[in-house]
């Protein structure tokens, strides 16, 4: 067994030391515990955006991790401070749809509204709940503390509206669900849904694709490629270039699949 | 007692390996401390930012924890290198005003001019005393090496001029000292220094806000507000966006409270 | 001994959680394994800039650590992936020249091509090796497992050309070959090359530099200077400012040092 490991996701940037406030109360309640960073880089309140990261990389991670996630444009309102608990991991975080697609994945046992303030910071403000509540909750967490000990049971939690691809008649239409770092158009199209398809056409705004590739460098040099990208979800990609900005598409963008 | 911390704040970026050099130097002097990072994106040369990220997380972190902290442009003049003692912390980095608000806050036991080469890397270059000398001094603090070994008592240390507010009849006159990552606008007023005051109004540029609210979600949609944030100091910032951007304010820019 | 090391360097990013999903198939594999992030901000696709960062912090740390390196443009194709073990550390990451450096400095005792899927994730993708080749590989290494175990020697690996300088009579001629975050301009001449010499200039385009300084501020304020940097190469570098925002030069640019 290691040591217990809180991972970190958020939209604050490191310049203004927010994330190293989160750090510090962090350490100070469990000094044992690993804190791991996976972004603070998240778009400015983009709460679909972090529940795509998170989606990427939680289940990862060892048994009994606590995943920290904060976008929270609602901080202070009366959005809900949440705790979930799946069969493998714990969930820390504001309760706005930033677990939207663990609530998809993951078998959870318990859903917990944060209220007991013994394990807030004394005088908690009202702007910076990931440094008052939800960062010492995570560390109370990482010492064995029971879910339950830290308020009532969430009768329900907020979903985001994701949406799902339509299948008619020879014709698969999906949209572009994310933009990663590379310019990657990430669809929501899954592996799946293409498996058993001839397909014969993937049509991105004006561009024809004609078939898809096994990895990047097999896209044709300056050319708009398709492929089955690390998260199972179809990718229109570029070979070593940004495919958003050779399409200026865009989450929403439509993408449709023609098939025999 | 959990592994002894050293904090990282620089404005070095990532994408050279200057922080991976001066990681490496301290885990090879003290492999059992934990690094930690909290910002390495301060902006370049910004003495004044990177006191204030420092200000903003310090004190969260456990007792004994050392926090190196360097923006540094008069690397290799005659600024001197510098560890200050507090009753909590352990700080080293430029004596160049980057330690200005801990000096404020905190209760400060010893100050030392790094001296002492036997602490330093074998022949330290004039260009990057993080890793050659910061680097390999906080890790041998973090061995417990007596602060008076590492070179004479300082006499003094460089201030920063920082702007105090002005009271005059009915109005309190203060000025923008920070723009966070998100755009917020954090001013020189403090949450105390408004406590008893009936306000009637807060005016940054030509924009007059009527009051003050509780949580960035209580501000209008796209209207701007002020609040007290989460360093206790008044906030212009507006809901799900960037105050910054929106009146172009910027640090020095006035911002005056009327109040009956 | 402290615990064993994995160093980061990719061009990922992390606002997609790719190096999240990294860190945590090296955390279930080796949950004792520190994981240190070195940059995860390389220019995309840039392997000669992620070989000049490795090259900047490598060899700082502790024997016996094992640097994952990935930048990858090639993922998928034909390229190896690639372990190199020197006197003192273990290197892992994709056989297309970001180990160029290493190669150069570093005592090269064996060179595997993986190939052991014992050792991968199951089921690799062919977009993403970091995840389901190189983080396993480097975990399992952390563990101890002999570097032979991991696939056949490697009888070759591709190399960078880097431009070599040339000397004439009374004349060295170089280039730039990296732009750091400040803007300093890092050339290939080093500091050994011109040790001897009486420089009566150095010229970078049309701007011509009567001598060498000894630190960044030193060089009068608003001018451009040379300097010998922390690689122990010639800079081109501005006081507290970008000497590549005021002289437009690039990687590849040229500079001539004349001498008595």
């Amino acid at each position: 067994m290691g040591k217990p490991i809180i991972t970190l996701t958020t939209d604050f940037g490191t310049r203004d030391g927010y994330v190293g406030a989160v750090k510090g109360v962090i350490k100070r309640i469990n000094p044992d515990v690993e804190v791991v960073d996976i972004s603070h880089e998240v778009e400015h309140f983009d709460i679909l955006g972090a529940a795509f990261v998170l989606n990427n990389f939680y289940r990862y991670f060892p048994r009994g991790t606590v995943h920290l996630a904060v976008v929270d444009p609602g901080v202070g309102s009366e959005r809900q401070p949440l705790l979930i608990k799946s069969q493998d991991f714990f969930f820390v975080g504001p309760d706005n749809g930033i677990f939207n697609f663990v609530l998809q994945n993951e078998t959870i046992t318990d859903m917990v509204v944060l209220a007991n303030k013994k394990y807030f910071l004394t005088e908690p403000s009202v702007t910076f709940h990931a440094r008052d509540i939800f960062a010492p909750v995570a560390a109370y967490l990482s010492l064995g503390i029971d879910v339950n000990e830290f308020g009532p049971t969430a009768k329900e939690c907020l979903k985001l509206v994701i949406p799902e691809p339509r299948l008619s008649k020879g014709k698969l239409s999906g949209e572009i669900i994310h933009v990663d770092g590379f310019g990657n158009l990430v669809t929501n199209l899954t592996a799946e849904s293409l498996r058993s398809k001839k397909i014969t056409a993937i049509t991105v705004g004006r561009r024809r694709i004609e078939r898809l590739t096994g990895s990047y460098s097999e896209i044709e040099e300056g050319k708009v490629g398709a492929l089955i990208g690390s998260s199972n979800l179809l990718e229109i990609a570029l070979n070593q270039g940004s495919a958003q900005e050779a399409l200026r598409s865009r989450v929403g963008s439509a993408v449709t699949i023609t098939f025999k």
